[in-house]
C-alpha cells in the first residue's frame, strides 16, 4: 500500500468533536504526529498499535523544528506508512500546514486535509456567543495574539469596526497589553470581551469583562481564545463546565447500533414485502 | 424527561465531517429542523422513528418566518421532546442561531450548541488552501456576500490588508459586481481567488480566477464560498473531486470495531497478569 499523510483536525479538545472521519483514521492510521495542545483523551482512541510522537511545542520550546517535522511525514509516507498529522482545532487555521502541504507536494506524496472544528467555534459554542447576529455583526476576524506570528498593530486597526466581532487565537496572559493593543487598534474601552480557557473540556472556564477591566482578568489556562465584540453581550452568563462529557467511543457505539437496528428492521419488512 | 433543543452543526457537507456528537444526537433525537443545505446524505442518518423537518430558505423563499422556527423549537422541547435544528456547517456563524438562543432562553427551554465544521474550512480543506501561512496570511476575515445580511462596502474596506485573507460566505452569481465590491473595498486587481461549491461532496467544483477575470467564472452550483488573497497562490490545482467518499455508518463501525478489539485484547493481558 502506498504511504499517505492526512493533515487532520482534532477540533477544540472534546474528544466528541472530533469528525466522523478523523475517527476513523486515528483507528487506522500507522502513525500519529501531534501537536502538544491535543489531549490525552483524544490519543487514547489511536489504535493500539500505531506509533504515536509529540511533535508539538510547550511555552514556547520546541520539540521538535519545523524542517524536521516535514522531513519525518515525507520519509514515513515514503515507506508505505498511512500517517495522521494531528493539529488542535482546524489544520488550515494557525497550524502551520502551509509550509507542510509544501514539503509533501515538493516531495510527490499523496496527503488530504481533513478540516476540524476550529477552537473558536469551541469557545463561541461553550460561552453561548452566536458570533454573527443581524445588524450587529455580519462580520468575523480570527487572528493570533502573539507578535511572533508577524501580525503588526497597524493592521488590528482595521478591524475595530462595529459590525464585526474579533476572535484572538492564543492570546497570552499579558492583557493589558492586549488591552492597550486593541484601544491603539480604535476598540472601545467599554466593548465587551469574553476569554474562553480549555473550551469544550471538563476544565473550561470562561471570564466576562471589558477592554478597560481586562488587565484585571485571571491567569486561565491554556489554550483560552479571546473574543471581543458587541455580541459578547448575548453571552450565556450560566455556561460553566459542559454538563458531562460523553464517552466518544460509547457515542460511536449508540450510533452504529441505532443505525443497525433501523437496517435490520427495514430488511425484515422488505423481506415480509417480497 | 425533559425536553432540549440543540443547535447542531452539520458540517460543510461530507457526513464523515459531521462530529461524532452530531452523528449521535442525530441518531437519537425525536425531532430535526434542517436548514435547506443539509444535503439528503446527511439527513438518512437520522433515526427512523424522528420527525425531520425542513425549515430553510431556498434561492430567497423562506419555507418558515425565523418567528415560526422559534415558536416551534420552544414547543416541541416544552413538549418533552429531544429537538436537534440542524445547521449546514457551523451553528453560530451565519446561521441566526442568536434568534433562536434568545427565544430558548426567554422560555427557560434547555439547550446545548454544538459547534461544527464551518463551511470556508471545508472549502480551503477542498481546495488545498492553506488560512494563515507565516509572513503572507495571520488573519482571516469570514464575511457574508448578499447585501441583505447588512454589512455595508464601507466595511469591506477595512479588509483589504496584505496579511489577510478574505473568505465570503453566499457571494451569490453577479462576479461582476462583487469584483467592483472587493476593488472598490482597496483589493489590487490582480489578487488571486477562488470560487469552491459543494465543497467535500462528489458534486465539488473549483475555480481560480483573479479580481479582475471573476466577472468570467462559470456560475457554479451553491453552496459557494469565495477565497480572496495572496494564500490562493498555495492552492492544489489538481484538486478536484474527493477521491471517494466514504459511507460514515461503515467509518463509525470501523472505529468502534477496531476499539473493541483493542479492548478485549487489553483485558485478555491484564487476565493474564492477574
Amino acid at each position: 500500500m502506498n504511504g499517505k499523510v492526512y493533515l487532520v483536525g482534532a477540533g477544540p479538545g472534546d474528544p466528541e468533536l472530533l469528525t466522523v472521519k478523523a475517527l476513523r483514521l486515528l483507528q487506522t492510521a500507522d502513525v500519529v504526529l501531534h501537536d502538544d495542545l491535543v489531549s490525552a483523551e483524544i490519543l487514547k482512541l489511536v489504535a493500539s498499535a500505531a506509533q504515536v510522537q509529540n511533535v508539538g511545542k510547550r511555552c514556547g520550546t520546541k520539540t521538535m523544528r519545523q524542517e524536521e517535522i516535514n522531513f519525518l511525514l515525507v520519509a514515513l509516507a515514503d515507506s508505505g506508512r498511512q500517517v495522521v498529522r494531528l493539529k488542535s482545532g482546524d489544520p488550515l487555521i494557525f497550524g502551520r500546514a502551509g509550509e507542510e502541504i509544501e514539503a509533501l507536494r515538493r516531495s510527490n506524496i499523496a496527503y488530504e486535509i481533513v478540516p476540524g472544528v476550529t477552537c473558536a467555534l469551541g469557545a463561541a459554542a461553550a460561552a453561548g456567543i452566536p458570533l454573527t447576529y443581524r445588524r450587529i455583526s455580519s462580520t468575523l476576524v480570527l487572528t493570533v495574539g502573539h507578535r511572533a506570528a508577524g501580525n503588526s498593530d497597524a493592521e488590528w486597526g482595521k478591524f475595530s469596526a462595529t459590525e464585526s466581532t474579533l476572535l484572538v487565537y492564543m492570546p497570552g496572559h499579558d492583557y493589558a497589553e492586549m488591552a492597550d493593543r486593541l484601544t491603539a487598534a480604535g476598540f472601545a474601552k467599554e466593548t465587551l470581551c469574553a476569554i474562553i480557557s480549555r473550551a469544550t473540556t471538563p476544565r473550561q472556564q470562561i471570564h466576562h469583562t471589558t477592554i478597560s477591566n481586562l488587565h484585571r482578568s485571571p491567569e486561565l489556562a491554556a489554550p483560552t481564545l479571546l473574543v471581543v465584540g458587541e455580541v459578547v453581550k448575548f453571552a450565556d452568563h450560566a455556561a460553566g463546565q459542559p454538563e458531562k462529557t460523553f464517552p466518544v467511543m460509547e457515542s460511536a457505539f449508540a450510533a452504529t447500533r441505532v443505525q443497525s437496528a433501523i437496517s435490520s428492521e427495514r430488511l425484515r419488512q422488505e423481506e415480509r414485502l417480497a
